[in-house]
């Protein structure tokens, strides 16, 4: 796959020049990956890439354990720091010293890393930039979405070969196990969240946490889930299933889930407002007589994290953009009784128009133990 | 288990009469775990544990979805924050108004909430209390030794199952995929860090990544691998293999690293500097000339986190006390051949001695493919 980070890198300085920031100095590992190719987790260590805005110089510092790792970085300096080392000594050695005014990630530095910055620079003015990457993020190029789609691929593989090991005694828990295995199996670096594996009544919390409850007949499964692959791309998939025959509230709910769901899917497009999606698949479990039992925004994006910018609710009138990448999820979930969801991705491809990345049957599905 | 959590907290409190520190504003959910039993990861959203010096009073501000979750939290007051809401208006709505002094995890919070704190209370003055958590974290009891020993317990069985599982043509990914589904069979709630199998002179590298490289015959095979609870206690243990026939070079290294892990487990004791276990298990591998082999600390404390105070390196002149956990893993690591790491968890227990929490054979194994 071919990415410009060199291009990225000047999209962002070039929006900072007109606002005289001097500095740019980036934190977020998953910012740092997005705008050099080179990923690491530095746990307690420090790492930053630091973007001169003028001198359109970059120079990422990184634990020396990282060091050959972070060859593959498209910058101009890599800086490694040893545990011997004080980082913000190496920064001060490194960087200009006459430094006015800092963009950061105010939601991602954390006040020692800002602490330490003040103790090189002379009382520097702090501006927030998670909003300018964001603003890059959003758009995603056919490469991206291609990497999209293999982890997309990889989840659909794993969510079909995973049903096949359900069997009688079997809990949530052991399902997730299975299905995890599966997603290392299939070629995937892991989980993109904690994979959610919800069974009966517990299928009605949106945010519930899979354990020893044991699948029965009769129950709505829902299986919420993704991975990240070795690309570090993220897939996000919500599919409900019964378990042994489905009685007719569960056909009725689950029919209004999934109309709702092509409601949301048959509304995007370039050009109109984003909430315009929710409440094209929202109206539909209103007119059912559900509304209550839906409370959450219907989607969002995704791309190198699992979530990301744009939030697809009812209330966001940003304008929907070629290039966004986002999910589709509607549900009912009603308490005590149990839940359905189904999620899908979409993409606004060059055309202005709707391409799901998804491609897992939504019929619904009868599951024998 | 019976943890006393209002006991912590008035520890911690207590500490800080002196220092006319008002408020606390913890924000690591490690920490707010520690204090309240109530463990979640909020994500984006905001959540903090409010300790009010003065008044000995707690305020635990959570995601409205995580409300009922939190009713397990041993606090004065739960208050969840919507979505809708802007949390540092619903926390100046339950705080008191007079604020001089707040300490805050200066490694954690970020920016975005400190300018939040700034905006409801008078330009206070910040102070950083993460060593005051670490110094009761630090501490261990026999509760705790026993979550611990479970983490240790679940390890390794994964570990003794696992090996079964190897066969030819399996890559390092594979094996990783076996060990993490059994993690999950055998009850806990996953792994405690990324699961590390590093085969034949990969094995040389103390942070390497598992990947599609082959086990093979005269391979090194090292396994680094841990588990957290639901309990959410860790474990963190090393073991090195050898696949097929051992040659001699591999026996005289795996025979060194063998008496340099006992070397640093025998001289584990109450009231000596923590420097000395480092210095006892580096004599052996430096005595047998492959000193310039061995470049980490030698452990490192663990408990609800895998890395935690306290560092057991060179120069730590700390002196160790009852109730302190960590490893003991030394290694010799020679580049493009291979390396062999033993590690250890060693508990200072009531009568100031060591207890070893690991019990998986140490002896040289062989394993067929």
């Amino acid at each position: 796959m071919s990415i410009d980070y060199n291009l990225r890198v000047e999209k962002l300085t070039e929006s900072f020049k007109d606002r005289k920031t001097d500095l740019l100095v980036i934190t977020d590992p998953v910012n740092i990956f997005y705008f050099t190719g080179f990923y690491a987790d530095p746990h307690e260590r420090y790492m930053s890439l630091v973007l001169d805005v003028e001198q359109r110089e970059s120079h990422l510092f990184v634990p020396a354990l990282d060091k050959d790792a972070a060859e593959v970085a498209r910058v101009d300096h890599i800086i490694p720091i040893s545990d011997e080392e004080i980082p913000f000594e190496i920064l001060s050695l490194n960087l200009p010293k006459d430094i006015k005014s800092v963009g950061i990630e105010m939601n991602v530095m954390t006040v020692a890393h800002q602490n330490g910055l003040k103790t090189i620079f002379d009382d520097p003015e702090f501006m927030d930039i998670q909003a300018d990457i964001n603003a890059l993020r959003i758009y995603k190029s056919r490469t991206e979405v291609e990497g999209l789609k293999k982890a997309v691929n990889i989840i659909e593989k794993v969510l079909e070969d995973g049903l096949k090991t359900i069997r009688e005694g079997m809990t949530e828990a052991d399902l997730v196990a299975e299905f995890e295995y599966l997603m290392k199996k299939h070629g995937s670096a892991g989980p993109s969240f904690s994979t959610m594996v919800l069974a009966g009544e517990k299928a009605a919390l949106p945010h519930g946490t899979p354990g020893d409850r044991k699948l029965r007949n009769g129950d709505f499964l829902l299986i919420d889930f993704g991975v990240i692959t070795y690309d570090r791309y993220c897939s996000d998939i919500t599919r409900t299933f019964i378990i042994g025959k489905a009685d007719d509230k569960q056909k009725e709910i689950y029919d209004i889930v999934k109309r709702s769901t092509q409601a949301g899917v048959d509304a995007v497009k370039a050009g109109v407002p984003l909430k315009e999606f929710d409440i094209a698949a929202r109206s539909v479990i209103q007119d059912s007589g559900f509304g209550e039992y839906f409370n959450n925004r219907v989607g969002h994006g995704l791309g190198i994290e699992v979530h990301e910018a744009p939030s697809i609710h009812h209330l966001n009138d940003d304008i929907a953009q070629k290039g966004m990448v986002f999910t589709i999820e509607p549900g009912i979930y009603i308490p005590a009784y149990g839940g359905v969801r189904i999620e899908e991705e979409v993409y606004i491809n060059e055309e202005g128009e709707a391409e799901v990345l998804t491609s897992f049957p939504r019929d619904l599905r009868e599951i024998s133990l």
